[in-house]
């Protein structure tokens, strides 16, 4: 439970709906799995104010990571440091370690063509203002470096939008710091389907299993409309090591499917175990 | 901005990433497209003093709607309803309309030959247990219903996590209110592709434009790495009607892409607007 991140998205594109977040979806998915919890997930506009605000709350809940996505890159509608800094009370500050990751970057460009010549403007500049006491993370798919800082026990990571990009940063950089954060936490989870029967007629078995197996969390979920009963049944579990996870679901899935054959349900498990 | 509305999701199968949130970026598109502003998309677990809390905050930021997906249920882990009233510091009760709504939804299960025998079970009749001083709202294609209450000028309106039966109710029942809100706001927007120019050379660019064209909004949103630039530009506007919102985005993507081919840019404009 002390063990909780948060993940604060920003852009515009994602509160018009243009872009569907897969970014929250895939890093909630690798934050679990390295054995830590994703308590909340908010999206906000490119606005310094909002994104200040948002962290400052995120920050009153105390938890041991927040990660951001968005608004590293070089236009004037990158905010994400800005609001970072300013939610911190610290200033922004040319990093020169960022400096130079950018400088190489582009030198690089240079050589391979894609960039006419090589000059560092304002805009590639801003890409290495970082709030101070901040270190940059070496982006190895793209120019701006993710951001590492924190405020008292709280670490805060800041990650480019572009999913490329970000996925690169966290395996590299910040992967290794929460899996030491986890322990040794192992989550696993393992889903079958159910037919002819409707929701309303699992909740009970559900109550009843989830009462017997109480490290256990069982969610049903109704695929299409429930008058074609089809019922996806997610069982998952955070334990100390994986073989106790695997145990603990394996026991929970033979007692819930035991009760849903009797009352006339079909359980489809899957052979092998995701 | 007084017109903005806020998406509040609950589900922890969002939190664990096994599910991705299309419901957030279908309901803000569609709220975007009928002239209204999302302003923040949050997303919390299947646990009622998070909803409550989060419920709570959202409330005291005066959004004219608050809407949430997911939750509405038979199962033990549908706690939106239960979330809301503890914010609103209301009983559930059972709501007659909306009993009478999931009864008539059974007894249809039981005539199609879909469950065996009609029963109104503690689990059926949850669904139906509302915050005090609040209407069902029909759900089209699946059992529980919509939920629409409001404290003070703030409506708040529950919708179930299914996509279709979410879908299916927003358009039925909350689309009609939502467009009274909005009086005629139109929202246009219109992405074109560039190539052959890194986005930090574009930053200036947008800058330019935007000053130039005040009521237009341009993000830029590179395409795999930045150092194969390929990048969209998404232009976007609301305005009193439709005309003046395309006008104006047609003026500022002439200016924008004149400035682009000054630098060596390719700008590809699709032949028919969205």
């Amino acid at each position: 439970m002390q063990n909780h991140v948060e993940i604060l998205c920003v852009g515009n594109e994602l509160l018009i709906g243009k872009t569907l977040n897969t970014n929250a979806q895939w890093l909630a998915k690798r934050i679990t799995t390295l054995g830590l919890e994703v308590k909340r997930i908010t999206v906000i506009g490119d606005d310094v104010d909002q994104i200040a605000t948002a962290l400052q709350e995120a920050l009153q809940r105390k938890p041991k990571f927040i990660i951001t996505t968005g608004g590293l890159g070089p236009t004037f509608d990158d905010k994400t440091l800005e609001g970072i800094a300013k939610a911190l009370n610290r200033n922004l500050e040319t990093n020169q370690k960022a400096l130079k990751m950018i400088e190489e970057k582009y030198r690089s460009y240079v050589q391979e063509g894609k960039l006419e010549k090589f000059e560092l403007t304002k805009h590639r500049v801003k890409m290495a203002k970082l709030p101070e006491k901040s270190e940059p993370l070496p982006n190895p798919v793209g120019t701006a470096p993710g951001v590492l800082t924190h405020k008292e026990e709280t670490k805060i990571i800041a990650l480019p939008g572009v999913p490329a990009e970000m996925k690169a940063i966290f395996e590299e950089s910040v992967a290794p710091i929460l899996k030491k954060e986890a322990r040794g936490i192992a989550f696993f989870e393992m889903s079958v389907n159910v037919e002819d029967i409707v929701e309303s007629e699992i909740a009970p078995l559900i109550d009843k299993t989830m009462h017997d197996n109480p490290y256990v969390y069982i969610k049903s979920h109704p695929k299409g409309a429930e008058k074609t009963p089809r019922i996806e049944l997610h069982l998952s579990t955070t334990a100390k090591d994986s073989t106790t996870a695997k145990k603990r679901i394996t026991k929970t899935l033979i007692q819930i499917s035991e009760l849903i054959r009797q009352k006339g349900g079909k359980v489809k498990i899957p052979k092998t175990p995701k």
